[in-house]
């Protein structure tokens, strides 16, 4: 039997059961393979992935050099229990150190995005022996007990089953919460109520705070350039640990190994997880500065899980962090973000009213869109889904979000990519607009 | 440069933060390959693994279906976004609900046990509108953050910032929690117990009791035959959903596809990871029952993760279920287990003083090991420690556990491969009663 959409999509509603929905409501894209920037079904319709599948495939499909590697580990030793030593995985540990700033000496690896958050939290909560952590209202940190509780944005109201976190307003000058006029007051404003939430609760019963530095399915909101340095002065005046979750905007996305490196600071705990191996292999982790490292020398770590450092996740993770540095992969999202995608999306932008902002660096965009530019309400759901539809249709997968659409393509997008995506973008937006633009 | 036993443990201590441990106090066994019950270091030294790793490789080491499986699947699409439908997951979740009992419909999947636990907590809490979560002192569920609150074990303790959980006791005869003298009598208190917790904590309050049918990391406790089904009329009378936590037992290790097939009873939620895959790719996941399923056709379901259903775990999957299937591997388990292994440890229990109990089912067993019979003082730490190096020194890798041996081979383990490992037991045991048996 051939395989076919149908097939598939049958196969599909039948066993398997979806994160975030609806189930009675799933009509999913069927996609048979992969490379590069591109991606197509079993009836060879193809399309340019935009998306990154979940802002993940930093190095693109199916890299020939870490497919090799993970072939090669699979040969040699698939799976072994955390506790023994594992070449693939201290060549793994390594390089992530060394693409770390300066402080930082030892990774915890976990599966994912969401476990590797909750490591750190704990880290954070037995080091200082204190409590509380403090995120982001727009935030996401993954779907664990802690992760989610963690994570601000409204999937974190029915799972609040975790104590011990408070939240606080990020800056997101488009849609203030201060009540700021330009950047700078957004920034100062946004400290300000960051201090006043520590006061409040309690500056000695602060474990940690725990920041996206680029918030990334919140919007891609950029910090105002001097928020994440003050963000820091604030957790070092209050013996505050500061941990980013480099998850989306790590490795390589922004157009740096971290996105921290863009705003002059340094965390105490780094999180990752997606770019580091570009998903290929489930993975994630937490790099450990020296302080935290020497306290765990001589204090029990009370957390771990059965794949810490699966050999598998490990040789991807060594020969994606290889091929990036020598292909050049970080310079190019750099290189196409500020050249060729930062000034279409900017063009784009002036050219069609449905475009209320974009805004990002790299290859990590959002276009915000909305009915009315005053008033910048969202364009409702309705529309958004009548413009993902018409991106698929044009040959696009696209990553939309409540009112946006994040343009996320691999961190190997080319030029002739970059432009043929920004053209559909057109296209779409342009129709789009003279038919839901006020 | 040749890679030796000594660059890899240097290479780990210098970068690898490890689970569960000082990491000052840290010296890792390496291990450069694997082959069935097999592994070996740098050096040429050969263990054989009565470990299973962390009681994964229930297919054993390096299967060459499962490792093809794992290369063909890389070459064609290594990871995808969840939402999108793809074969080898329809395929794997197919299988999964085939060897389910009667009356389970769908899976969604996961990367493994502990986050498994946190999305059957959140679809047991969504679908009853309840909740608590109860579950057993004696168990273990995961490092995240309910699901380490739900675990019982005193790992939980440094952890618990996660509310809606209350704990119970478990049947355990060797150490009666309920001054039993025989199995029925633990059977019937243990339930009188259950009753009253639930009571007392508000039965309309609690929305599922989550239990290892074999409780396996608390020590291979087999429960007495009735107590699961007493669990499961309990549950049923109160409105109570019932999570069965397979992560360890299941796929295989008690000699039958899941453990509770062993008790005559059915679940409302199977939690899987490690047997379903051998750990060959980080897997797990959630069979979700018929009424569950339609619920959440009409509901939304809040929970998701990134690599849920990653297509390269999902073809590792497929692999080795077929290949468990083709080549009888539970059938085997049951078989050694109960003819050779489950005797052979029998005769052992019989034969040197140090050994205090043993129970257990397939190749899902333990050695319970005291100083004195009599009173059943667990051997001491350091006792424990001299054993488990004189049986690596002999050339076993054991699975120790506080005061005991699990004796967790993979589930395709030889008769000759028991009986040697049933020899190094021997020895070692033999030994070791004359020197700390009172
Ligand atoms: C910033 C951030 N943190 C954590 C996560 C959770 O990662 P995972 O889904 O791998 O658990 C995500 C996922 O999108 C993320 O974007
Ligand atoms: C019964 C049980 N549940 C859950 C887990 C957690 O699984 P993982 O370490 O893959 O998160 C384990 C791990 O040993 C387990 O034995």
């Amino acid at each position: 039997m051939t395989t076919t959409n149908d097939l598939v999509r049958q196969l599909d509603r039948q066993y398997v059961f979806h994160s975030w929905s609806q189930q009675g409501q799933l009509d999913p894209l069927v996609i048979a393979g992969a490379k590069g920037c591109r991606m197509w079904d079993y009836a060879g319709k193809e399309y340019l992935d935009f998306s990154s599948q979940l802002v993940n495939t930093n190095i693109g499909h199916q890299h020939p050099k870490v497919i090799a590697a993970i072939k090669e580990q699979a040969e040699t030793l698939t799976t072994v229990a955390p506790a023994h030593a594992n070449l693939a995985r201290g060549e793994a540990a390594k390089r992530i150190v060394e693409r770390a700033p300066q402080g930082f000496s030892k990774v915890f690896f976990t599966n994912a995005g969401a476990d590797a958050n909750e490591n750190a939290i704990r880290m954070a909560r037995s080091y200082t022996g204190r409590d509380k952590i403090l995120s982001a209202y727009r935030s996401y940190h993954g779907n664990t007990g802690s992760a989610i509780v963690a994570t601000g944005d409204p999937r974190r109201v029915p799972n609040e089953f975790a104590r011990g976190h408070a939240h606080f307003f990020n800056p997101y000058l488009y849609r203030s919460d201060f009540w700021a006029s330009d950047e700078q007051e957004e920034c100062q404003r946004a400290l300000q109520h960051l201090r006043r939430v520590i006061e409040c609760e309690g500056p000695g019963a602060i474990a940690a705070i725990l920041l996206e530095p680029i918030p990334g399915t919140a919007g891609v909101l950029m910090p105002p350039a001097n928020y994440l340095k003050g963000v820091r002065a604030l957790a070092d005046e209050f013996g505050i640990l500061l941990i980013f979750d480099e998850v989306m905007a790590g490795f390589g996305r922004t157009g740096r190994w971290f996105a921290f490196e863009h705003f002059d600071v340094t965390p105490d705990l780094i999180v990752f997880a997606k770019g580091v191996n570009s998903g290929y292999v489930p993975a994630g982790g937490v790099v450990v500065s020296d302080a935290i490292s020497r306290h765990f020398d001589e204090h029990m770590f009370f957390g771990g899980l059965t794949y810490s450092g699966h050999p598998l996740a490990m040789a991807s993770i060594v020969a994606t962090l290889d091929a990036m540095r020598d292909e050049g992969v970080v310079e190019n999202a750099a290189r196409i973000g500020e050249g060729v995608l930062g000034q279409g999306l900017e063009r784009l932008a002036r050219e069609h009213a449905i475009v209320g902002e974009t805004r990002g660096r790299g290859v990590f965009h959002a276009l915000e869109l909305v009915s009315d530019r005053e008033s910048r309400t969202p364009l409702s759901a309705s529309a958004m889904s009548e413009i993902k539809h018409a991106l698929l249709a044009e040959g696009m997968l696209p990553f939309v979000a409540e009112n946006r659409i994040h343009v996320v393509p691999p961190c190997i997008v080319s030029e002739a990519e970059t432009q043929q995506g920004l053209a559909i973008l057109d296209n779409v937006l342009g129709e789009m607009s003279a038919k839901h633009a006020a």
